[in-house]
């Protein structure tokens, strides 16, 4: 499979001893540390690197890689280890460079709404930062991700359908190349015609092309008026009907999340979520001025009452609208609960939102019919959502199952011209769907791999095979 | 400087033999014709290619650069011939590939607010085509681009300011490769993470990468209501920061854009504008429904009092407003009319929109100072301004005077972390500021240039020398 010639024993050991000669206590060998940072919130298992080193600046990135690239020793980034695609898995060994450590927010230009921070700090962390401005960084993938991450990934999630993904919110970044040079890409003007867009083929290339040091992101201000609330549907297909009426009416709406019956069972139990019945139900979050506020609310419930809709439920105290967040966010976490011990294996595809109707019922027919447990939850107004299929890890025959199911609606998504991920990445689980999805294109892309990492020594077995 | 050893006479007549033969009349060679293909709208002067092949299809495309890439045969992409930066110039000769021709609008999905088209379809053919369905494609760099030239250029424009550049409305790509490739980028989801994002590295590549033949966009619901106006001011000063006051509220206007007084007499005698002073002037459009056109315009209305602007002046009837904006559009010929038969070199720059002013003031400053007659108009809101130097193309002491300004202008920009070009492209013209602004980062873009184009057959000597 790998068409390189990594580092041999002798030299992984020279490369570690040189590295424990520049970085002291913060290169690890301790089994433990290496496990942890072998494997993300997946199911794909841990495949524990060579060591690991904790970095502190740019400079000192530059130093590890041109050491590894010296020796073709392999390099996995680590941010905070929440990808659920088996993005850590150090397949051929090597070092996990850990950027957590790398938690300065270095600018914030509120007049300007962007900001400069490095990439190991959290979307919470920095939102912390920009309370006292008035501004806030609107993309949510759920888990605290690093920033890093995020770009890495090309992450998105709940507020993607007003706010924009990462596509559209990183505007420049600081790079080491796998040789070790330190570069600059994109910059802080709105907008620029000026070269090729390093940042956005950075942006999403989950660690292969190099290590992303320094992120410049746009900001939103924090709108005026911030309203969120629950409505619940007898069945899936009314719910999903109201998702595409509201984005095709254009009603730019913040946040609008489906969890299926089965979700919601699992909701209200895991998270104590009071005055729900386990049907299908919508998360909506509406942001603007008072006036658009009220605009958008009655042109969305009219919409949901005209296709069977509950009256809205108002989280109207800013407590009340963290919790329904928080039992979204923790919607991974509650699915699993149904099935203590179960491994998951999670879809991610994304469908133009006409098609969305016909995805979801498809992929909660074909779930039913396999017999699994599968929760479903999704970031319904960009037309993305999650089949969380559950599984025991134990049993071969239910694994296999659980393959076809993802398999069966990830060839449904690219049969409604979809994506087999809308913002969990390729990584190591879906290679052989970025084939489906892309096939030629997929052979540029390693003509770009190997232009930039001619050693292949940046996250190896990521996202195709060489 | 070319590093690439091109086609010889012979082969070159090979070529162009063989091209006959494929194409019959649609090869062209008769040196009008391949005058008017060597050059744009700039003044960088014509460089004519060896030929002209009118394509019709993705396949002819893939068949002449299959051809001229066995030849080593350079290619130059040519839509609409409106650029700005020479990059029509057939600086080693070569075909002028016309994709005039390829105008068919191939999907409408007014559901899903996109569409499909080939890459000689005007903004205006698109605007066209649709205007049955409600929706509209908002990037309008002025001229009547092709959508294959506005893609090659990362474009934007007057309503960039709202709707974002071709970065944010560019969802998918067909692109011929220069070995004659046909490859499908990007997608018809709203977002997805598979894979690096060849959609983006094409976009903004000025033909320098392969051949863009289709083009998938984001389209937008026609707003209810739109109101456009306009505001005079004393001075550039006031005017500008008005401009960021707006910006630093997050009123989502849809296009603010600045003509300086020279530019405001220039526009009042080219196009007939009635009931305006030669000033300093502001020209607002906003959209949105009833209620938010009414928010948006009292609070920018207010902004502007407070900073000392005129009353606004209302363009009320579709008819008055289209007056208007045509006068906007024809900015770039009222300015050259103000010296009947300089040639004009154009700058571009964007600054983060709080440096605006010091940009600004500084440009027209260097400009009176310079001596030569230089009308600036603006995408405001997007930090990006546009100085027309007028000069005699005759007059190399007033060549020198009016470069050294361009410099000028381009390294405060810099300084003030903007871009040296927001929409136009590098082009031939400004390889060096890229070089100023990027540094080390050319070099990557280098690399990807040899990987994707190793006989660097595509637009040679454009964006940077190899």
């Amino acid at each position: 499979m790998a068409p390189f010639c990594y580092a041999d024993a002798p030299a992984r050991a020279s490369v570690i001893m040189q590295l424990k000669t520049l970085l002291g206590e913060r290169l690890i060998t301790a089994q433990a540390v290496r496990d942890q940072h072998g494997q993300g919130e997946d199911s794909y298992g841990c495949k524990a690197p060579d060591a690991v080193v904790m970095v502190r600046s740019t400079e000192e990135v530059a130093q590890v890689l041109a050491l590894c690239h010296q020796y073709a020793m392999p390099v996995i980034p680590y941010g905070a280890g929440s990808s659920v695609e088996g993005h850590l898995m150090a397949l051929e060994g090597g070092i996990s460079l850990d950027l957590s450590e790398m938690n300065q927010v270095l600018e914030i230009h509120a007049e300007d709404l962007d900001c400069r921070v490095q990439a190991g700090v959290t979307r919470e962390a920095l939102n912390q930062a920009l309370r006292y401005d008035g501004i806030f960084f609107p993309i949510d993938p759920g888990a605290n991700a690093s920033i890093g991450g995020m770009v890495s990934t090309r992450a998105s999630g709940t507020n993607a359908v007003r706010y924009g993904t990462m596509l559209e919110n990183v505007i420049g970044l600081t790079v080491v190349t796998p040789e070790g040079r330190i570069i600059k890409t994109g910059g802080r003007a709105r907008k620029s015609s000026a070269g090729y867009d390093l940042t956005h083929l950075y942006t999403g290339s989950e660690g292969t092309l190099g290590v992303i040091t320094e992120i410049q992101l746009r900001l939103h201000p924090i709108p005026d008026t911030i309203k969120a609330a629950t409505c619940q549907f007898d069945d899936l297909q009314s719910a999903v009907d109201t998702v595409i009426s509201v984005m095709q009416c254009a009603i730019p709406i913040a946040r609008i999340e489906l969890l299926n019956e089965l979700q919601m069972k699992a909701c209200i139990s895991y998270s104590k979520l009071e005055g729900f019945e386990p049907k299908t139900t919508l998360f909506f979050e509406f942001h603007g001025t008072v006036a658009s506020v009220a605009e958008q609310v009655e042109l969305v419930e009219e919409l949901a009452a005209s296709m069977g809709g509950s009256a809205f439920s108002w989280a109207e105290s800013t407590e009340a609208r963290n919790a329904l967040w928080k039992a979204r966010h923790q919607a991974y976490f509650a699915g699993l609960s149904l099935q203590p011990g179960a491994s998951v294996l999670t879809t991610d595809v994304c469908v133009p939102v006409s098609r969305l109707a016909e995805a979801v019922l498809f992929a909660e027919q074909e779930a039913v019919a396999s017999g699994l447990s599968c929760p479903i939850v999704g970031h319904v107004g960009d037309g993305n959502f999650h089949v969380l299929i559950l599984q025991d890890e134990n049993d071969a025959e239910q694994q296999a199952r659980g393959k076809a199911l993802s398999k069966a609606i990830v060839a449904k998504a690219l049969e409604l011209e979809g994506t087999c991920t809308g913002e969990h990445g390729i990584g190591y689980g879906k290679k052989g769907y970025l084939l489906e999805e892309h096939g030629e294109a997929v052979d540029l892309m390693r003509s770009l791999k190997r232009a930039l990492d001619p050693k292949g020594i940046m996250n190896p077995g990521k996202i195709f095979d060489l």
